[in-house]
């Protein structure tokens, strides 16, 4: 593997650009699929090969791994007994038949960083004020076990931890049960920590189709999620007249296409989903009497986001008048527009100036676990461009320069955290 | 349990009609759930408990049991060796959650009425022309092993028997897999047919709305039915630009309104449903990529099922390019109205009359064994009213009343058969 000009980052030293470029190849084939992806759910084979990789990468270069009980990984380099953590990462697990690039790059580069650091304190000699820990967040992607960002909210305290461990997959295996015999279940909190870092590739085109190479996060868009189940009546679908019929996948299918009209109101500042719905009994010759789906409401203007849940409301009993069935809807999350400390984007925007990379701030959509951890302490969030904005997909790419020039961008902040300078 | 005047039918003495409600109670505790309903898919526990408990009844009233290489269970009474056989029966295994009566009844019926023909002959010393069996067919529900009315189609050749053993259920265990353990999986092609004769519950509600007893089922509604695959891309639920996304799920939504808006031009004519539905990757925050689904278009018109099918054709391109997905559109099955033999329907039509029952002639939108039977031999098929037309449904209820006329009908039916009346 060799760096061109272009490729080779403004301050990242060809060996080190290539060792991470390298152990990034390693780390992509665990769980890889035919198409380039990766498949790694939570505490599945391939995220718990992959975990055990990490731990022998981090030990390898002098930090200590440990897991706390919810099975969140954590790699520490106590350089200043005592003193609380700047807590460094993302997450390994996968969605099925996702990319590469999604949490994978951002634990990786915590560690190189990390790696780098520690190499320069020992030559310097220096003490930093902090503490350094990599982290591997458990279950960010919620994909089996519901919800998402699991790891890093029992972290936090925003999820009890009896609660997640309990939670169980569609094959009724609970996270306890998965993460037993790994030995990922560990006993205690994990590390204190005093702020926070992640990078995360943008999972959206705005930073390419800006030429930019460095997101600086300002804050995450506001969301509304809810389980929505329908209720209709079972009946034979061929033979039970129309009129008569209650059936739950047309109630549903409705909301669907309403959902799209919704968002399609408010063009740019509205996303609305629905990835997940089960009906049941879905036989081929049954009308349905249920269906459970997950609808998501993501918007950058509060006002907008109160507005599109107001037409949702109404919407409601139209649906069920049309279609006589009965839906009820339950909100499961909602957050409102939520600002990182402005203080990590100034020092964040200062470490990319100097380091001479195209930058800008940007809101993130998407969900991260770095989202919960600024609730606690301060907290520096980066995206780099992905191409296309492909993610959660096998096709998602990032160029080596940009997740290089993410990786330079990340041992600056680090290296300030490391410092005290955002310390909580 | 005492019948009074208005449930004891026209010839069916008092000792007999007590004991088929007792049977039908017994048959009615396999795979019971607690509304009420029956839980017995094609080879789960409780639909094996119950065919055994079925070949203990059968051979109690001396039927010889055996079983064809598809798991169709034969109940044999040889009163003629040599002479082919009146095959009467429907199927015991159920949908998920659904009632007591439907397929269940008709096997009921076909054993009680053989059990009293053979007591009658005994008694007379009699020789009738054609010999008798019950049939318990395996898997006409289809929603365990598609597709549906398996036994019979491979019993009348309409499906290759590999083919069949070969089906998998959602599990990936295989048909063959599932019988071979149960001893139901035999050797032979099973008896040779000379006619067939079936009861069932109608299913809808026209004979309820007349009053009528006995439906005599002259002709199946035409059908059409697809498999449908929405193709689209995969990428994050939050994140990705609405103009970009390809969503699967968006597009099967469309067309599950579209169905029932096709079904609404041409009210009482054409029915239409998509009962399965399942959804890729399925995950609370990725855009569905894959959708699978099964369309059905059921019409008592062939011009309008033709129109029905064109105007399906000229929505799919449309739904295409709105929602920027692929739709694949695969016809599994395709029948016209096809008669029951004339014939048969006069010798019922004279039974039900000389006993005295409220009859009428009646199609079915629903699929029965006996569609299959009718393309090899010639077959009578008899409807009994279902409350409210309910069905595939744990609360499908038939009054004993109706049961037992039913019964009464069906006997009379196969008492003439067995004379060689309609001998193929």
């Amino acid at each position: 593997m060799t760096l061109d000009e272009k490729t080779q980052p403004a301050t990242l030293d060809p060996v080190r650009a290539q060792a991470f470029l390298a152990d990034f190849a390693t780390m992509s084939a665990f769980g890889a699929t035919i198409h380039g992806g990766v498949d790694r759910q939570a505490a599945s084979p391939a995220d718990i090969e992959q975990r055990r990789w990490l731990q022998g990468l981090l030990e390898q270069h002098g930090l200590r791994v440990q897991y706390d009980r919810i099975g969140n990984q954590f790699g520490l380099l106590e350089l200043n007994p005592g003193a609380p953590y700047v807590v460094v990462g993302s997450h390994m697990d996968s969605q099925p038949t996702a990319g590469r690039y999604d949490g994978a790059y951002g634990v990786l580069a915590a560690a190189h960083a990390i790696f780098r650091i520690a190499d320069e304190l020992r030559e310097t000699g220096e003490q930093p004020a902090l503490n350094l820990a990599v982290v591997n967040w458990f279950n960010e992607e919620g994909s089996r076990f519901v919800p998402s960002m699991m790891g890093s909210s029992v972290y936090t305290g925003l999820m009890p931890l009896e609660e997640a461990l309990a939670v169980e997959d569609p094959a009724g295996i609970s996270v306890r049960e998965a993460l037993e015999p790994t030995g990922f279940l560990g006993e205690g909190d994990g590390p204190v920590a005093a702020c926070c870092a992640e990078i995360h590739i943008e999972q959206g085109r705005l930073l390419e189709d800006a030429g930019t190479t460095i997101g600086l996060v300002t804050a995450s868009w506001a969301a509304s999620k809810y389980v929505v189940t329908v209720e209709g009546e079972q009946s034979h679908s061929g033979a039970t007249v129309m009129a008569d019929r209650r059936d739950a996948l047309l109630g549903a299918s409705q909301l669907v296409v309403f959902a799209r009209e919704l968002a399609d109101r408010f063009p740019g500042v509205l996303h609305t989903a629905v990835g997940k719905l089960d009906v049941y009994p879905n036989s081929p010759v049954v009308v349905a009497s249920r269906v459970r789906l997950l609808l998501d409401l993501r918007c950058a203007d509060e006002a907008v986001l109160a507005e599109a849940n107001a037409l949702l409301q109404a919407e409601l009993p139209r649906i069920e008048e049309r279609v006589n069935v009965a839906l009820s809807v339950e909100k499961s999350h909602e957050w409102g527009i939520n600002p990182y400390q402005p203080e990590g984007v100034e020092l964040a925007r200062s470490v990319a100036a100097r380091l001479g990379y195209a930058h800008d701030e940007i809101k993130t959509v998407a969900g991260h676990d770095s989202i919960n951890m600024k609730e606690r302490v301060p907290t520096v969030m980066l995206f780099v461009p992905s191409v296309q904005g492909v993610s959660h997909n096998e096709g998602e790419y990032t160029e080596d320069r940009d997740a290089l020039a993410g990786l330079d961008v990340l041992t600056g902040v680090v290296r300030r955290l490391a410092s005290g300078e955002l310390r909580a």
